[in-house]
């Protein structure tokens, strides 16, 4: 059995005969019932994930995987290929977003070079893993030969599978790729059936004439290959990244060992999309972070049923927006765990 | 001058020069310029509120206050009218749903009884300042009297004051009271102008028939009392209650400090909707936590052109959604101050 295989056999459904005993244990605490919304819903989550009813508090981590693109070459971003290796010194360092709202949110940050087309001199700190140093410009052939792609695929469910063992048991998968959200919209166009122009943003800051050069790239590349969305694991290949691909690994390793996974913008909704595809049961485990200015995403997310926690007009990438949402799990263990009862409290329940 | 006019005079339109100069200082940070969205609002904000370009994390504080409805006998809530002071006591005791919310976001609570309609034997921890118990049913005249809605607004303006002078810089009022989103939601119907079936909810849960109930009564109040809207101040004292008109003041007494505020649901919106009309430069210091899944909320959100932070279908009540946006906040002021800059951490800024 392929290691893919045995990814996707990993994963079982959550029992659902648990969820009526979580929300009978919420409805017990002192609140009307249902009326903390959707931190009701991340405990049901979180404890049907776990197969548990009772919770701790999580240790999250996220797991930010930076890849080159061969695309980028194509200007479809305003920033230099060479912002990916900057970047990954800048997280080692601690100076980007994520590392500050990781901090924020009591979450470890890895950094994984999955696939950057750069030599660092001092790389401490750095999951070493590159695949290759980025992927091949799609518009001239697949962007990952099929080795490359279980490869990288391999590096995240790998990442995945140290962090629980290191004892973390919620995570957050991040990107940093200049040029990664053409590749990720064209998987977008691909998943959700749309046309391009109506899956494809900005990325970092195009104007209208860059943006409509970024969705004639995509246009050219889904004329070259014709993907199958039946085949998800070709379209990974074809049009995704090496770091796409890791996350989609990263999704399905932690599904398979009951952990959830909160995904962030565009490029972790790629990869989850993917591992959806080849693995529907990961969806129990997932929720999504916020919701993208990057279109693609909340195309994607709609057509995997899940709905974003926060909306704030965010459009980084890194996992910021999965790191932002841990507040709100943070939070909704705590109602689950610290609040009296009815009973305890001695406060009338509703008459009638 | 009275206390109110003090209050009012007291609120200064922040200097908007500063906001460039912040907007600088984001954009020089490691990330495309705006692409934080609101958590780079949020900075600014704040910035603003302080007059200042330096931000410290805040050491926040929610204030409930909790009062009695004299409309709470009219049959408008599923919980009988002694739930108030028993949540006093939950609240007291540390098993509310803010207790946890507050003690995740690093906020003390802080818990005002300016009008339940209880004796509190050991009132431990709590901010007696009882102006009557409860109101009067607004059915069958004005909720309080003018000098009752005075003393209540001073209540609110006092706690803030004092919260602010114990190194608080960032509140929160929160609310407990059964029949208190009746009462919010005729104050939504008069300042939105909309009609009450339009901003009046289920509350703590209603099924359909005590919701038109409630509509209804809330209409018969409307037709008894002809309310003002360029009253402001007399629309409080006819259909308000004594812990909105306390976190009117509330929010006068914040602004007058240049100590921002993030509001909860219908009932601290509904206070600073007053607080508003009474003082439209309070705006400035002002931040929606969250849109309730009460209608009335959002209705007098859109009258104050705020833009809620979360929309998690909460129907809490206490601060709870307020409690909850301080993540953000501490997300925001992380992202800011602990930042890499492109200079410094030797990233390639955008081409052209």
């Amino acid at each position: 059995m392929s290691l893919l295989e045995q990814l996707v056999q990993a994963v079982e459904e959550p029992d659902q005969e648990l969820a009526p005993r979580v929300q009978a244990r919420l409805d017990d605490l002192t609140k009307p019932p249902g009326s903390m919304g959707r931190l009701e819903e991340l405990v049901r989550w979180l404890c049907l994930a776990r197969g548990s009813l009772e919770l701790e508090q999580p240790r999250p981590a996220v797991a930010v995987f930076a890849a080159d693109h061969g695309v980028a070459l194509s200007g479809v971003s305003p920033y230099p290929r060479e912002v990916t290796a900057q970047m990954v010194l800048n997280f080692l360092a601690g100076g980007a977003c994520i590392n500050a709202l990781a901090g924020q949110a009591g979450a470890v940050v890895k950094v994984v070079d999955v696939g950057v087309d750069a030599d660092f001199e001092d790389p401490t700190g750095l999951v070493q893993a590159k695949v290759a140093r980025g992927t091949a410009n799609f518009l001239e052939g697949p962007a990952m030969t099929g080795e490359e792609c279980l490869q990288a695929l391999e590096v995240g469910a790998r990442v995945a599978g140290d962090l629980v063992d290191e004892g973390h048991d919620l995570l957050v998968p991040g990107d940093m790729g200049i040029g990664n959200t053409t590749a990720s919209s064209a998987l977008a166009a691909v998943f959700t059936g749309q046309p391009p122009e109506r899956v494809t943003g900005r990325g970092t800051g195009l104007d209208d004439q860059g943006l409509a050069r970024k969705v004639e790239v995509i246009k050219q590349a889904l004329d070259r290959h014709r993907p199958d969305p039946a085949r998800p694991l070709e379209v990974l290949q074809c049009l995704g990244g090496l770091e796409i691909a890791a996350i989609c690994g990263f999704v399905l390793a932690a599904a398979g060992r009951r952990v959830p996974v909160i995904l962030d913008g565009l490029i972790s909704v790629a990869g989850a999309m993917v591992a959806s595809r080849l693995c529907p049961a990961v969806g129990a485990y997932l929720q999504a972070g916020h919701a993208s200015v990057e279109v693609g995403q909340g195309a994607m997310l709609a057509e995997m049923g899940l709905r974003p926690l926060l909306d704030l007009d965010l459009r980084l990438g890194e996992g910021t927006g999965g790191a932002l949402a841990l507040g709100l799990v943070r939070s909704a263990v705590a109602m689950y765990n610290q609040m009296a009862t009815f009973a305890s409290a001695g406060v009338s329940d509703r008459e009638g």
